[in-house]
Order: structure tokens, then C-alpha cells, then sequence
């Protein structure tokens, strides 16, 4: 039988790289398409008009498919897929919010539509509202996070026992033998966030990428659970982040430290103290800065020889 | 090549079944070790003349290898391990302390020494202290728990890099598909602690029992981080506790809350709303309350079914 996730989106290996904010422009998204995978530009830091360039220049760049991650919570997201729909946009991933808001408009223009959910209940959601494929992520995924706290090892057997939908798993995914765990638990492709921040295409600024290859084990937490659970990089904007928390700080107290353009003073401009740098538990794992297409080719060759260790592996 | 965690404990298949307080008594332990995993009686809840009787019962019981787990930080341990060596046990899980106080010494009377561990740090220490082999336990399991938080997808990997011993994983393992996902990611066997106090034979009481089995997706939540992580069951006693956390309470506030004999209330006595009831996130998986040997009967055969898909699994 054919994989669904290949299948779907016309792909050769059933790994997405994740849409990811001040992350994923044109660069890294064509380089992972280019590359057999399937990649999506993060419309979640973009303007319309710089999301509107970023297609332009992916679909010069490459001649595969690719896509758009959208999350919903952001305020000009009518303009973002009239651009999408307009720019002849045919895989759209939506997160942080309701599937059935969007889902049957962009279905109606021909479009691909992927949700992305951190627990059973939006799982649900996803399969009255059509969706064609769901991304179930993990407590370990960096950046905006389920309140369940449920990580992939328990997500994924979860939502498969839930729904049939092509299950795409996330959170904890950066190379071949996590990959292999995963489609163990029952899914069907792989979504991939943090290893591709720390490739060469990704638009991350080098201080960002230099402290995802110092993060140890330990080195992110899930923080401003009181606003809306993101996990983070430990460094002096987390640890004020914590202090504030662990002394009972109100949503409000907490909204006012982050203020705005946080994510993107860390993210983007590089400032990796007082920025919000927005990173997975795998960045414990990742040792290099490397070309997209070369992760890719390094998680299927460890996956395919972690695959054939399984095979030889001796219960007694 | 012999699997180095069955042929490390004389056992046929390599799952351990965690030795958990108020749960794992003789009837169990005895139970999987016929069965063929590896019993550990639980000896954080036990006086040390309890668990002289719980040893002399065991051994009627079974002739099979099984272990005792004693974790550190309770006050008589060394009368625990006076009994421990007097009557002959060959297998101690140690567990919440330092590996180098105990393990020369129970070396030097024959017995195999493994630790329990959640990050990088202690298992370079456990190397050190010439354990023989390592339990690596994520953040979704049940009871005591790291303060990384380090998930079992991203801890076995990490524990695996760092170390060449014998690695047990642990945490969100309760079927044959994640012990297949754990093998996967590096580990030799598992530990499965949640899925076995839902076991005929656990002295879990039985309004326990039928907690986990109603626990859902998000059922469980890590509290306590000020005192020592612990992952209960969303009820009355946490809620409690969540309301203190979430005002900023001291460590004194929440050590006072949680009293004495808390965590018996609940687990042994079946006083499950002001109770603490420990267990780990794989009660969302759980549907049944089964005979032990049938649970690792139905563990293996899933994790060969699991297998073989896997092997047929295809990329494109």
C-alpha cells in the first residue's frame, strides 16, 4: 500500500518540514520540496504582502509541491488566504484554532487542508470539519503548545485510535530513528520543526541557530502556560518568565513582560537573551547546521538502517 | 545478538514492571515474573518488616528472577537493604537519589544494580558508579518525575548517545506499539509501570483501578514542581494543589497541603478525590483491568504484529 502522506501531497518521503514563524520563508521551504519533502512557508510572522512575495518566490524557486501554514489566532488571516487562494495555493496547514472555520472554503478552491491538534477532542473537530490529514504534536514541540500536556509517545496511539485521517506526528521528530518511533505509534508521516531551524536555508539568525547546538537536555521548558503554553529556550527572557510565574503572576503580568515583537527580536534579529526564542526538546539532539536536503536524506538513511536493526532486534 | 536486558535478569521477554508504592506487592510481582517479564516489589511503600514478608511470599510464589525497587530518599533504607541482602535477592532497581551511595555495596553481594534516571547528568553518574543498567524514564510516566521534563521520544535518544549501558526506557510505554517505538528510538527493554497497577493482581485498590481506566487524554498533570514533580490524576487533592501552585505558594504551602499518607489515601485506600493518585499518562491507553500475564502476553504479540507492519511500511 502506498503512503497516504506521500500520496496526498505528491511527495517522495512523508516528511513535512513545519511552517514555523521567522523560520520558514521561501528559502528553506523550496529547499525541502526540492529535496523530496514537503515544504511549507510560516504565514504566522508575515505580513499579506511579505506572505504574498514568499509564494512568488518559492514557486520560482521550486517546481514541487508545497505549502502554507496558517495559524488561525492571528488577525489578518482573511487577507493571508485570499492571497493563498488567489496565488493558486494547493496544501494549506491551519493551527491554533478551529478547523471547521476555514476548512470547507479553502476545500471549495481545491485546496489540501491539514490541521494541526494537541489533543483528542480538536481530533474530532478535525474529522467533522473535513480536513484531509491531521499533524498531532506533542508536549516536546517547541513554540505554542496542548494545554494536555500529552507528548508524542502517548499522542500519537491516541489519535489513531480516534480517527483514520492520514496522521501526521510532531513534537520530539528530528531524525531517522525518532521518525521510525513515530510511524511505530501508528502514524503515517512525520512533521519536523526544530532540525530544520538549524539548516542553512532556514531564515532563523545564526545567533538562533548557534543556541539551539549549545541546548542540552533541559535547555527548553514549556513556560506562560496562564496565556497560551509555549516552549522556549531557558534564557534571561525565560527566566523572567518563570520568576513572574512562580510568584503567581497574573495573564495580564504576563502579556505585559512578553509585550510585542518578542519572538521576533530572538527568532529573526538574533538577540538570544532578551528574545523569545520558540524551539522543540529535540534541539537537544541537533549537533550541526546543515542544507535542508541534507537533513532530509540523513533522516531516511538513518530510518531505513534503524529499521533494519529493528527487524534484527532479539525479544530473549 | 541475546537481548543484553533479558539475558542481563534470566528473563524471557524484556519488559520490567516498575516497582510502584502501594501497587507492586508479591501478588504482582510474582505474576509477571511467571509470566516472564522482571516483578520488582515496590518498596517506597513498605516498613522494612512488610517487605520481609513480601520477599519470603514472592519467593513461594515464583521461581522466577524478580527484583525489589527501593528509591532513596525514604528513611530506612538501610534496613530495607539489610533484609534485601540477608534474604538473597539478586535484582535492585534503585531509584529518586545518587547511584554512587548504594551501588558498590550491593554490588559486592552479588546483586545486579540498576538506577532509575531522568536526564543526561545522572546517567553519566550512574556510568560512573558501575551500575548495570539504566532506567531512563520520560516526563509522561506516573508518580516522581524529572525536573527537565524530558520526554521519553526525546530522553531515550539522548540516554542512548551518552551511554553504552543497558538502557530500560519508560514513561508513556503501556503497549506493544510503544515498546516498539521505544526499542526503536535505541532503548534494549521497557519498563511499564501505569498498565500493570490496572492488573488483577495489583494492590491498588480498586477505586484506583477504575480512576485510570475513566482517565482521558489530559487525565494526568505534573504538579508539585516546587517539592519534588509528581504526575497525579486530575482530582479533588489536585485541584487543591493546582490552585496553590497557580497563586504562587511557597514549597512549605504545598508540603503542608500534601500532609502525610497522602498518596496511600488514594492509591491503597481508594480515597480517590482526596487521594494522591500517581500515575503516568498511558492511563488515557488503558481500557481494561486485565490479569498481568495476559498484559505482557498481549504486549509482546502486539509489538510483533507492530513490527512486522513496520517492515512493510512504505515511504512513498
Amino acid at each position: 500500500m502506498n503512503n497516504r502522506i506521500s500520496s496526498l501531497f505528491g511527495i517522495k518521503f512523508p516528511i513535512i518540514q513545519a511552517g514555523m514563524i521567522w523560520c520558514s520563508g521561501w528559502k528553506l521551504t523550496s529547499a525541502v520540496s526540492n529535496a523530496g519533502g514537503l515544504g511549507l512557508l510560516g504565514a504566522g510572522s508575515m505580513e499579506p504582502i511579505i506572505l504574498e512575495e514568499h509564494i512568488r518566490k518559492c514557486k520560482n524557486a521550486t517546481s514541487k509541491p508545497f505549502g502554507v501554514n496558517v495559524p488561525l489566532i492571528y488577525s489578518r488571516v482573511d487577507e493571508q488566504f485570499d492571497i493563498i487562494i488567489r496565488e493558486g495555493i494547493k496544501i494549506v496547514f491551519t493551527s491554533a484554532g478551529n478547523p471547521t472555520t476555514w476548512t470547507t472554503v479553502l476545500k471549495q478552491h481545491g485546496i489540501t487542508v491539514v490541521h494541526v491538534i494537541a489533543n483528542v477532542k480538536s481530533a474530532l473537530k478535525c474529522e467533522q470539519s473535513g480536513v484531509d490529514a491531521i499533524v498531532a504534536e506533542g508536549f516536546e514541540a517547541g513554540g505554542h503548545n496542548g494545554k494536555e500536556e500529552t507528548t508524542t509517545m502517548t499522542l500519537i496511539p491516541l489519535i489513531r485510535q480516534t480517527t483514520n485521517l492520514p496522521l501526521i506526528a510532531a513534537g520530539g521528530i528530528a531524525t531517522g530513528r525518532s521518525m521510525l518511533a513515530a510511524i511505530a505509534l501508528g502514524a503515517d508521516g512525520v512533521q519536523v520543526g526544530s532540525r530544520f531551524v538549524a539548516s542553512e536555508e532556514s531564515s532563523a539568525h545564526p545567533a538562533f541557530k548557534q543556541k539551539i547546538l549549545e541546548a542540552g537536555d533541559g535547555g527548553t521548558f514549556l513556560s506562560m502556560k496562564k496565556v497560551v503554553p509555549v516552549r522556549l529556550i531557558r534564557n534571561s527572557f525565560f527566566h523572567q518568565v518563570h520568576k513572574l510565574e512562580d510568584s503567581g503572576a497574573s495573564p495580564e503580568d504576563l502579556k505585559e513582560l512578553l509585550g510585542r515583537g518578542r519572538a521576533k527580536l530572538g527568532m529573526f534579529e538574533g538577540d538570544t537573551e532578551d528574545g523569545e526564542l520558540e524551539i522543540g526538546q529535540a534541539a537537544a539532539l541537533i549537533a550541526s547546521i546543515l542544507p535542508a536536503g541534507e537533513i532530509l536524506n540523513e533522516m531516511i538513511a538513518e530510518f531505513e538502517h534503524a529499521r533494519k536493526e529493528l527487524g534484527e532486534y532479539r525479544i530473549s
